[in-house]
């Protein structure tokens, strides 16, 4: 059984770098926290490097089944690796591993279009995996999606569906050419979505919180919607935009 | 013109107070901060008591010209108000304003159960003023309306609808009397809400993050939806979830 009680340890050294988008980059993995989370990531087989688990916790039996390392660490070492008020003192180490998807096998697929609040994309992400879509794409522009505070949004889906990293202009072409509609949403030269004629394989294209979508990919989608705004409130959270959109055009 | 430089200023160290709720509540005050929320404060006439500006920055002419206080006040005191990372260095102090409404005029209406995340209730109040509802019921157990977070999540909302403290069993009572349908949110005897049918005039009842809406309430309620989940997510955040429905259920 290996122990790591001291924060000086080179492993918690280089584990403390993945809290920054950049030691993710540097290593290809990121780092994930709590039970929930780590249970989903075991359950759904993401390639789980090492898994930490602080002394003083109680852990399920299958968390210490799997072909990672298990390392039990110190209060201190679970503090310094924590991004959370109060850590449950359970961590996975995971590599990168951005999912691929067939085409020729999506229904329903989201794109996001310089989404940059990790909120808001983890949550778009959770919506997404519970609607039945089949995958996301993050185009340029889009956050981290493992931030710890996407991560933390998405409550684990990230484990169920691909999430992957595009060029949107592309996927919109090939997505047309399949046949699939895709909507774009915007505020101007769309319609009311209720107004949709209802589709079997359809995308929504998501913009950014501030901007919208931008303008060169509003121009190649099949239709632009928007959902009517009926107060005097100017806009939608984007997270609750794609919610009613998901499932309003399903 | 009224200038404060120091945080040792009686008059910041009590609106500082007003960063906590047991501060507010002593002085059925609340503070708020930045140009859209101050402008939106300010464009509803909201009960504003002060207005307090940076030195460095410019601001509207329409905001000086109001009943309330205006006072410059330093970079340093502006900082010390502020909640969040880079303050525009404008705030208002208003004054407790739960805001009163005639059920005989209601259409539709949100009725929140121990939402207990700041950042949840506001972006429900913010759909709520979106999709034109008429009201928002706050009942016990929710949290605070005039925290920042909830505020800032309302993007202005707050100023736009009445939101009202109340008891969620009274509330359904007198809403059916005056024939609101009453739907409420559950997984267990429950219908999916496409299946439900549209009426003119109701209410939605949406519970906590964790447990949902209390039983004794969904007793009570004319009809309980749920939102289907095709996929593996377990469940929809909750300002998710009161987007779709407030949307599909209008």
């Amino acid at each position: 059984m290996k122990r790591i009680d001291s924060i000086q340890n080179p492993s918690i050294k280089a584990w403390k770098k993945l809290l920054t988008k950049k030691g993710r980059e540097n290593a290809k993995k990121y780092i994930i926290e709590g039970l929930h989370l780590v249970e989903e990531a075991i359950k759904n087989d993401a390639p789980i490097l090492h898994l930490l688990i602080c002394e003083e916790i109680d852990i399920p039996a299958t968390f210490t089944t799997g072909s990672y390392e298990v390392t039990y660490i110190s209060k201190e070492v679970s503090k310094a690796l924590s991004e959370t008020e109060t850590t449950q003192g359970v961590f996975a180490i995971v590599e990168f591993d951005f999912m691929r998807v067939d085409i020729k096998s999506i229904k329903k697929v989201i794109l996001l279009d310089e989404i940059q609040d990790p909120g808001n994309a983890g949550t778009i992400i959770r919506t997404a995996d519970a609607a039945g879509f089949d995958a996301v794409i993050l185009g340029k522009g889009c956050c981290d999606l493992y931030n710890g505070k996407t991560i933390r949004s998405t409550q684990g889906s990230l484990f169920h569906i691909p999430i992957i990293r595009g060029d949107l202009h592309e996927w919109i072409t090939n997505l047309k050419q399949e046949n699939i509609k895709v909507f774009g949403t915007a505020l101007e030269g769309a319609k009311p979505y209720k107004e949709s004629s209802k589709v079997e394989r359809f995308a929504i294209l998501l913009g950014n919180e501030g901007n919208g979508v931008n303008k060169e990919l509003l121009a190649i989608t099949d239709e632009n919607v928007y959902i009517p705004i009926v107060g005097k409130a100017e806009s939608l959270n984007v997270g609750v935009a794609a919610g009613v959109l998901m499932y309003g055009l399903s």
